[in-house]
């Protein structure tokens, strides 16, 4: 009986590890674009039937994160706006607009990689998907291919630390040369007043996506 | 000073009430529609730069909540994902997709018309809109056109119900029809098996939208 359990359970890993993979690439396609890497898939009946990316900054929209994108996707191609029957797999805890998606399609499960401690709406700030209060709450599975999700997103933002600080030092570099050849000196606390690479501002805060 | 205070008030409530006004004119299309009668609008710089209504059955999509919709004309046509300098009108009080949408926007205002005791995410069953763990607050005008707009949300339903019950009357008197010609008569109990109206069962709930 164990033996069996121990099998079932592991294929259930390997599934769940199969889609998660899926959202990963999801995720680094956002990555590629400098875009939060965010990724998500919607699976039935053992088919992916949407799969997406954040994409908010491309397409200046709010509605633009994966899990909405995705869900948008999915009802299209069953043609209800209930998901009963579908499993979502996205590689970062959802935010409380996404979380509040799921429960309206009544999505029954959702696989989760990587959590997100300062705004997630699954269980870090706020639980929306199991909400006794609501006539919906889904199944959660947390954790799945956790540490790659994690890693995926550290390196963006370290990436991007990394970008930003080489965009100062260019900047300053470049006033000094102005300034010499004015035969000036810019003072030390002088910051340039170049504006910062489009994006960054906002994709700096992992906690906003 | 109180004089000038009260005709402040006084303007803003006109303002406020013009463009619920706009937004009940929308949740009325939605009636028409057969859908739950919801409304929004989004307002900016005096203008309104969206609106739209309830059409989830319609689009069979769960995306297809007014604000959603509106949030999503919003950004379109000012070619951003942050609505920072933007006031929402509803009709009705949000629920957790459309409050999460609300704060992933930034929409610094939200006026509402009738409150949803069951399934409201500005106040009634949990506040998404003034979490202070978030990092997004939105200031909260409740009851504008109030009684309008819960009026016309009772209407729905009781015409709903109506329908529901003339529909059973006339799949009953259908049945005792065939049974008459067969010679039998049905067993008091027996529940004509036809399927309800479309749409019916989940419109039934006003929690659910």
């Amino acid at each position: 009986m164990g033996f069996k359990e121990d099998r079932a359970e592991k294929k259930e890993k390997k599934l769940h590890d199969k889609y998660m993979k899926e959202a990963i690439k999801e995720a680094k396609k956002a990555a590629a674009n400098n875009e939060v890497p965010i990724g998500c898939v919607i699976v039935r009946d053992g088919k992916i039937i949407a799969k997406n990316h954040n994409r908010r900054n491309k397409d200046k929209s709010v509605l633009s994160h994966a899990e909405i994108l995705c869900i948008g996707e999915a009802c299209k191609k069953t043609h209800d706006w209930r998901l009963e029957d579908c499993t979502m797999y996205i590689t970062l805890e959802p935010c409380q607009m996404c979380a509040g998606a799921i429960v309206q399609a009544r999505i029954p499960r959702v696989v989760i990689g990587s959590m997100n401690a300062k705004a997630g709406c699954a269980g870090s700030v706020i639980n929306i998907l199991q909400m006794s209060e609501f006539n919906h709450q889904a199944e959660l599975i947390k954790g799945v291919m956790g540490e790659e999700c994690s890693a995926m997103l550290s390196d963006f933002f370290a990436n991007l630390r990394e970008e930003k600080k080489q965009f100062r030092r260019d900047a300053m570099e470049e006033m000094e040369q102005i300034m010499d050849r004015r035969g000036t000196v810019p003072a030390p606390s002088a910051e340039p007043s170049t504006a910062a690479p489009e994006n960054e501002s906002e994709s700096a805060e992992p906690e906003n996506k």
